[in-house]
């Protein structure tokens, strides 16, 4: 950890326990969040207080550790406890894969401990790297629109798109960053604009549906945007609005740029289309903050993320390098 | 009006008042306001007590008769206050311009009343036809998607595309409908959704921002929105979100209907470009309800209407007919 990361850090191990800054606050309240047990940290998953797929991979690690060192007999059931937590990020799976291959070979609950801080570590490490691979990308003077947040908070430091982009602004690159608000759950609103506003960065806030009207009026260069899934060819799974981006961007003559490390790959499927879509209650567009917004008894759709064609990507950034335009064949050969 | 509106009205002219549902309260609380001044309507449309093209234009020929009761010489400011409420909606200076060629014939009050009851009776007939019009154009069995409120809510009755939307479902050729919440306001949640409950029409609100993962997983046969301007060639400037939807539609084969009435019209614009758009304040996106929802400070760009250009729409349905693909010379053809 050379680099500055600007002191945002939303996941914490200190002392035996896990501690979570409480995104459903943000910006409003700063709040941390305890969690003692395997189901304590499901739970903080599954309910947002921490979301961004490279951190929930981290807390999930950090989950069995909590599980194995008050009943080493709980891993198995801890690690189905985590693993259904959410169902589209991949990094979830990647980093209790990873966690049980130690384990089996050492069940011990200090190897295992060291094995989760060094996922958590490593994250850091590849955004920092990402960073800069992305950032070589964007010419002097780039307006970039990202979508959602994946900064700081969605990861163990740094960011992954919004690394890309605070690498970017720190070399000079970027005149201006828009960020959509990013419905239901205002990602982009709450936390990308609080992380922008930390650090200076220049911002401004649109409507999702405002996309098309900056990009056909704006020079927009890039949009870049973070993955919770990336299939063999390139198909991209992230935050729901992903995916109209990309349809306008190329309308438009904006690339798209995908940032995500080598955790967030899915060679295992061959496209986007078997990838588990997440649909969460009506409440998260019918309701806000317990109010009606919509009559009662509405009816709503609410995948939470969508699917982008490989095709409509120019770039896919992952710590390994840069794959432009992403194909099965370049994803291999970059991921080995 | 020989035929059921189904009671939803939003606008009514009654012992010389003008009075309004509060659309900003719905769908949680239904309170009508009273307008007694032409400054008191201009208020109401300006803070959207108030909205949707064509209801806009109807509340501003009341105001025009609310100035003339009470003082025969405000007319011309009275236009000027009005005319500067919402700049976008061309409909509303088309009412102006209808009051004042009449005004200037016959500087009558009655006459002037007779006149904006005419405007309001007029757009409910419209809707009524435009509806059965554009209905023609659905294969039972449809599923649509809608943006904004295009309904009776918006207009002096029935609505326009989603009084496509209703006759076309009266008439048994629509399946599914859904809708956008169309951000920031959430005309969609709250209005376009109320409308559909109220009337039993199957219906599912989406995130602005779905639409993309709608359109490319489930069968969508028409996208129907309204207008707030058309220009000459056929670019429609509505409510932002549509034009995104727009480009959506068109790469994965969706079609695209605008239904307004002839007011809506503005061929002395030879293209969209021309239309002034609207920006709201900032805080309709870093507030809900007061309550902060982005950090203190935080930039917004919040245009509230966009242009959709002319090659991404398949059918402009009007009261005179439809015309599709539009074209310059077809709309000059029917509009005469």
């Amino acid at each position: 950890m050379t680099e500055s990361v600007n002191g945002v850090q939303a996941i914490r191990w200190q002392g035996g326990v896990l501690q979570l800054l409480d995104q459903r606050l943000l910006p409003v309240d700063e709040r941390w969040i305890d969690c003692r047990s395997a189901a304590e940290t499901a739970s903080a998953i599954h309910d947002m207080v921490v979301r961004g797929a490279p951190a929930i991979g981290i807390a999930a690690a950090f989950g069995l550790v909590l599980a194995v060192r008050s009943n080493p007999a709980t891993y198995a059931e801890a690690e189905a406890v985590l693993a259904a937590s959410r169902p589209t990020a991949v990094n979830l799976h990647w980093a209790l894969k990873r966690m049980r291959a130690v384990w089996t070979a050492t069940p011990d609950v200090a190897r295992l401990e060291a094995e989760a801080v060094a996922i958590f570590d490593e994250d850091l490490t590849q955004n920092l790297t990402m960073a800069h691979h992305g950032a070589e990308l964007i010419v002097p003077g780039s307006r970039v629109l990202t979508h959602c947040n994946t900064g700081a908070l969605a990861t163990g430091g740094h960011g992954t798109a919004l690394g890309v982009i605070r690498t970017a602004w720190q070399q000079g690159r970027i005149a201006e960053v828009y960020n959509t608000e990013t419905r239901p759950w205002l990602q982009g609103a709450r936390l990308t604009a609080w992380e922008l506003m930390r650090e200076g960065i220049p911002g401004q806030l649109i409507a999702d549906g405002a996309a098309a009207h900056l990009m056909s009026t704006v020079k927009i260069d890039w949009v870049i945007v973070g993955a919770d899934r990336i299939t063999a060819n390139g198909d991209t799974a992230n935050k729901i609005g992903t995916h109209m981006l990309a349809v306008v961007a190329r309308q438009y003559g904006t690339k798209f740029m995908v940032v995500a490390p080598s955790g967030t790959f899915d060679l295992s499927l061959a496209h986007g289309g078997l990838i588990p879509i997440e649909e969460r209650t009506a409440k998260e567009l019918t309701e806000f903050k317990g109010a009606a917004i919509a009559p009662t008894g509405m009816r709503a759709f609410n995948p939470v993320f969508d699917v982008t064609p490989a095709h409509l990507i120019d770039a896919i950034v992952c710590e390994r390098g840069v794959v432009t335009p992403p194909t099965t064949a370049a994803l291999k050969a970059l991921l080995g």
